[in-house]
């Protein structure tokens, strides 16, 4: 791209800070990178594309955060803690504002999870994020989407449907709400994610919703599981926006919320306590692992509810 | 994306071979890599746009070799070796002719340059190929942009010039020939690269063209920089498919060789000579490092030519 690189002097080479584990940072052909004796690197990589992954004219902090937002929650789902990232922006044009806020809002996310913009590139092209963030997790301890026994508890942290309601919200315009705040700044739970290091036998992070994402566990470990509907953890602020039928919906099929999703053996149950009382997250026991392959949905009697979003708008 | 993945199982899960260094590959919220004692992580990313980086209706085999070879290149400027890799695809459509060709040419490239896919995401929107290049190299070896000193030979490896002209010709629609080759599958100098640690007081890989790229090592280095004309290795396709003037203008300020440019001390001449005849790579020696800060290029009489693009069309 012309100019790409007094762009990346300009905007992105002074958020860049050398922290420890990054040899050499952005401007070279590579970025080096280190970790410490007994360290594995976890790495994931997520692209975000306008008007598929945030609405056309979305503001540039609300990008920089779910970008960061999505990428992070993939470390804390193996309890990866953060170690550096890189970012490969595509830009249809330069758009000095745009670029002015959306690196504001980069250092304070590098501040706040302390992360290390390590390196990047810049191209020009429909307006889209890339970013490859890397994590560190001693080895032989990251928690995989494979580990979930039968008669394992299933918990998922915080509340669900915050950010499917919150998209509704945004997608009319409307910003300045708590349910908007969910699904514009996700909160990546990297703390809850270190913290069930030895304690959670599968985990995945709720990025798709919960009915899918929990198949993906299911089908990891060759297992089937059970959510119980009425224990699903739901906000006052979701419940007053919506009826309880389409908080219950989104609480299971609705994406973008970012909170954890794991198993524990039930004699784990008080480590879970200690990991919640510690992070101030909550973590709630919504259901079981259980044979054979499927996630079935059932209310309080036990009667299984329709398995798909589909056939939920008429629940 | 819909069938995100379903995709990713029939085209992208088949060619992820799990070698040493991938703990685990694609399919979880993270890839676990590990790498040997001694050793540093290299990782650049690169993202290519239809009608920006390859044209339109470019064979998805052509897109997957100048993905590949853009990344590796980058690795090859270190002196690293290839680890593994990450792929970040956007698609308007799931086009199963597409993919089937793009994951068919990944897989041969995974064989030749012996490294793993260790993970990936698909998105809908307009075709785009995002890669994150991981490699490794021993502790303290990596050969830098920086390390250039008053007095160092000015080498590159191959030809200069031939993916310039290939471009032009490949934009007439003619990709069966030496030049478009070039342009269409690069080459990146693994194994120079990987020879040269340790000999090499700079690199870089040439993307951009000779005269920027060897600005930036100059830039990095805090030196100025001589390149004789004459001495810019031209192929014999490309002098014969163009005027001499247009060959040194390509040679100088066109891009996508993906060939190395490096600095060593004269007192290395021999050691660079042996890289050169155990890889088969030519290094040729184009000018020398001096103080001061630009890069000149002077003609046999030591007469300085033009300094730019533009300029050089009426050389």
């Amino acid at each position: 791209m012309e100019h790409e690189f007094s762009i990346i002097e300009q905007y992105f080479k002074s958020i860049a800070t050398q922290d420890e584990g990054v040899e050499l940072g952005p401007g070279d052909d590579c970025a080096i990178l280190s970790f410490p004796a007994g360290y594995e690197a976890c790495l994931s990589t997520d692209t975000l594309v306008e008007s598929v992954h945030f609405p056309q004219h979305c503001p540039p902090h609300v990008v920089a955060a779910r970008a960061m937002g999505a990428n992070l929650s993939d470390l804390a789902a193996m309890g990866a803690e953060p170690h550096s990232f890189l970012l490969s922006l595509t830009l249809p044009s330069v758009d000095e504002q745009w670029l002015r806020e959306f690196s504001e809002a980069l250092r304070q996310l590098i501040q706040r999870y302390r992360i290390s913009l390590a390196g990047g590139n810049l191209s020009r092209g429909s307006l889209s994020v890339s970013m490859t963030v890397i994590g560190q997790v001693p080895v032989n301890s990251a928690v995989r989407r494979s580990g979930a026994k039968v008669g394992d508890d299933i918990y998922v942290s915080g509340t669900l449907g915050d950010a499917g309601r919150g998209l509704e919200l945004v997608k009319q315009g409307n910003y300045e709400n708590y349910l908007a705040g969910r699904y514009c700044e996700p909160s990546p739970r990297l703390s809850t994610g270190m913290g069930l290091r030895g304690i959670a036998s599968s985990m995945i992070d709720l990025s798709d919703g919960l009915f899918g994402d929990l198949n993906h566990v299911c089908l990891a470990s060759g297992r089937g599981a059970v959510i119980e509907a009425s224990r699903l953890p739901i906000s006052d602020e979701l419940r007053a926006s919506t009826s309880l039928a389409s908080a219950v919906r989104m609480a299971l099929f609705a994406g973008d919320d970012y909170e954890l999703c794991f198993t524990a053996a039930p004699a784990m149950r008080s480590e879970v306590k200690v990991v919640e009382s510690e992070t101030g997250v909550p973590l709630t026991r919504i259901g079981e692992i259980r044979d054979g392959s499927e996630v079935v949905t059932v209310d309080v009697n036990g009667v299984p509810l329709p398995q798909d979003d589909t056939s939920y708008q008429h629940f």
